[in-house]
């Protein structure tokens, strides 16, 4: 048996990448990147007239299916590799992003005559327009028992499969009494590449309130929001959960043939997208958390025990790693917020002198902040600028500094945003511990964490912890991958377990990031008068 | 009698500025600055050998001298007025501004052999190398029942007379047994003038506790401090006081040929510089505020009652308008914090988008900015760039925004800045209304009062009083010319009184700006919300 193959796909909010990965050492040959056509359509639909109200936000699916075909054509031909060595796909997708088909699987806005429906599109994870269902749904959950039954998020956010269920129901009721199906994204592309109707219990698990076990919450559940969705679960979200270790089907022939690889290899199924690189990250034990800092960043820790509170997240076992519950948390604005900064409150001289010297801005700016010493400016920041999860749940915190004089510097302005990102997440970790979990071990990767050293040694001064970084910074892509092998299972050339597989198919390096005794102390005084400006604006509203 | 003209002299940090003023009605005809030769000493003395250590601030007494008799003849020349028309010199200087002079009057830097003595020189009233002994008063003061008897602030300044004294007679014992006075800058040049020994109740009173009717505090209190200071008034604090509404002394007749006047002129007492704005501009009576606002802002209202407490000083009766106590108190940094704003926090795009409108950086923000109504954007800020006079006393405060997201644009910023520069003074206002005097009428002078029109209705808004804007700008030389006025008297072609003289020499505009109800109402709930951030900022510590 020749060497092995598999695919990852990683679909996230503008475009689905494609990596090639050995499946023997978890190497990755090839990977491309392709953006959607339709990108996000949050003014008008396609036909170019019928406009979108605000905070609506919808997909073309026609477009992952695209992206799909010349991502996997292109990495294949990039590698010479052979379709016939590939032995499974896996797709980590953003959620919820859900579509309602019909009974052949037919998006509607792909139907003829739908073109025009709003409803009818796919619905992206930040379509916020169902905020009147999801307050609806708060109202009445607020009254029942049903939060601590089904271990229901204190405030359950539009983001949601329900609630964008219900603006379907509310607001194009013929089109929701026509849909066979509400479903993931990422569960319509499986069930378009294998013919099976069964969904991934990551999603049905995160976002739809199923646990293994007990299934979906009752009928009595639903009908209390509306009397229309008395039968929801048979009527919608039909179809077998698949537990995130096994295939959720085998590749249709027709679509082999488009995409160059054999029939019936296994289909893994879908995951969440961040969720996808816990297994590439090399997260596999109690203890680790996976930490991806990019323009936001993804906090997710394994832990034994269920847990919800304080914005974090972790009711569900089995939807990463099996035998684990995964407490998630993050912020909101991390690389946005740097961004933000360097857009608007950096002054001509200093891009001048960047320029000069041949750097990048942020380079500049990191470099002339690391000349100061944790504490050597006055100022603090929040880090709110895309509101807190961990441990307000609140999106309409802001950001702040404070601790301004007639001398203050921007690069006193940035290192205080970059050590308030720092603070948040060690209340993240804080909060974990707080719910029985010691993280005990930091993986970080996303884009950051391999570009600014600067900003990695503040982040282990500050948690006081060891950082390690994630050798391939395609950590989803690569986690989507590790499911494939496992959907593919060992006979095939894949592996049994994920734990098999993660241990085979990634490498950590060693830490590169060593806490500086001095300057944890200095950052621990910090962090607890962070927390006392962080517990007043909690409270405080402008 | 022809028409007859007095001078106002106005002596600031680093120049000195003389207005020749027609008599009857206050127009200034001519006003002319000059700069210290030697500035603001804080590094070396001018043998440029003798380092000074930190926060040393010294000046030259000549250049007081040279400044005067540039400016004089200047203003004279400039106007062809001739100098037996005028009939009188005002003088406002800057304070605590002290020196030690000899039996003859003789600055000791100006003595052969003390050109290298530090303590020879004017300390500047910001000279604050006198902390030690600011703290060894504060100390003594709090155990004893002095503070209560004289009241005395909180926390006295290093900036007051007494450390200033203290800081000689410990650092250059000799220099202090060998000086005849130890004296204000502003009572040294009228008593160069005039040969009068008389010094200003104004200064007298506000800067060494002195009280109509009491004098300086007894004998045992200075002796509390240091057993050499048992005789300090006597020994050190020499001459008579002279009520402010009063002659000190008349021009000699070496000063008169020097400056192109008669002798026999009468001569003001020197008045406080910001003081001097309070009848220049147009402030007479109880309730009636003054506000300049420039790069800092000065408040000063005229009251019947005694008070101290909450960072406001008004215990000195007599000594700006006879009959009234005047409640003072500012905002460290307002123009400078914008200032500090635009070179620190606004993007190049906006620089090149101002200068192709062809306005100020300045001007641009305003106008941006005053597209957006009080409250559409959440951003709120803390005006203490400067530290915070009222209510908290507290110089080590510092400024902050809160309310930043990703959109968040400078012009928000910039804003908000300027909006907590007025809640500041809206505190400042109830901190005065608190002690018992309400304000009922603002006139404001200030560089920022005739040019930005934006910054103006904000305060209107925010105060909830209309503002009415003083005519002429120099309110402080004008103030000084009306002093000069009183003093030469009725007879003379001046006046009897300085209400009398106030009523005819200034004019304040019909007010300018009117409070928008709507804005009010805002601004009144925004007010209580920066007042609990202030509230909360105010007792936390980085």
């Amino acid at each position: 048996m020749g060497e092995k193959y598999v695919i990852g796909l990683d679909y996230g909010t503008l475009s689905c990448r494609a990596a090639l990965v050995v499946c023997g050492t978890g190497e990755i040959l090839a990977d491309t990147v392709q953006p959607y056509k339709h990108q996000v359509m949050d003014q008008t639909l396609p036909d170019g007239k019928t406009k979108l109200s605000r905070n609506w936000a919808l997909q073309h699916p026609q477009d992952y299916l695209d992206a799909m075909e010349i991502t996997i054509k292109s990495v294949l031909e990039q590698t010479g590799i052979c379709g016939e060595c590939v032995i499974g796909i896996g797709i980590d997708f953003t959620s919820c992003t859900m579509l309602p088909i019909d009974k052949e699987g037919t998006p509607f806005c792909m139907k003829p005559g739908y073109e025009s429906r709003p409803h009818a599109y796919v619905k992206l994870w930040k379509h916020h327009a169902a905020q009147y269902e999801a307050d609806k749904i708060n109202e009445i959950l607020s009254r029942g028992q049903y939060r601590e039954k089904y271990k229901i998020d204190e405030k359950v956010s539009s983001e949601l499969l329900l609630p964008k269920a219900m603006q379907i129901l509310d607001e194009d009721p013929q089109l929701y009494a026509e849909a066979d199906q509400l479903l993931e994204a990422g569960d319509w592309l499986t069930r378009t590449l294998t013919g099976s109707g069964k969904r991934s219990a990551s999603t049905a698990g995160y976002k739809a309130w199923w646990e293994e076990g007990r299934g979906y919450p009752e009928k009595g559940f639903y009908e209390a929001f509306d009397s229309r969705l008395q039968n929801f679960v048979e009527e919608k979200l039909k179809g077998e959960i698949c537990p995130v270790d096994q295939a959720v089907g085998y590749l249709t022939e027709d679509w082999a043939l488009r995409l160059g690889l054999c029939s019936g290899i296994a289909v893994a199924p879908a995951i969440i997208d961040s969720h996808a690189g816990v297994p590439g990250s090399g997260v596999l034990e109690k203890g680790q958390m996976m930490l991806v800092v990019g323009t936001s960043s993804v906090a997710l820790a394994l832990s034994d025990k269920s847990y919800y509170g304080k914005g974090i997240v972790g009711t569900v076992k089995n939807a990463i790693i099996p035998g684990y519950y995964a407490l998630e948390s993050g912020i909101a604005a991390v690389g946005d917020s740097l961004e933000w900064f360097v857009t608007n409150c950096v002054p001509e001289s200093y891009y001048r002198q960047a320029e000069k010297e041949g750097k990048n801005i942020h380079t500049y700016l990191s470099q002339k902040a690391a000349e100061l010493n944790p504490c050597e400016s006055p100022v603090m920041a929040l880090e709110w600028l895309g509101g807190n999860k961990t441990p307000y749940v609140d999106g309409s915190l802001m950001g702040g500094f404070y601790g301004i004089t007639l001398q203050t510097k921007p690069e006193e302005l940035y290192r205080a945003l970059i050590e308030a990102t720092a603070f948040g997440t060690r209340r993240i970790v804080e909060s974990m511990e707080e719910s029985g979990t010691k993280v005990q071990e930091v993986i970080t990767s996303g884009g950051i964490s391999k570009k600014n050293p600067f900003f990695m040694q503040i982040y282990a001064d500050v948690l006081g912890l060891k950082l390690r970084v994630a050798e391939n910074m395609q950590t989803a892509a690569l986690g989507s991958a590790i499911y494939a092998a496992v959907a593919a299972g060992k006979e095939k050339g894949g592996y049994g377990t994920i734990a098999e597989a993660v241990r085979a198919m990634t490498r950590v390096e060693e830490p590169r990031y060593y806490p500086v005794k001095e300057n944890q102390e200095t950052y621990s005084r910090l962090y607890k008068k962070y927390k006392e400006m962080a517990a007043f604006f909690s409270r405080w509203r402008a």
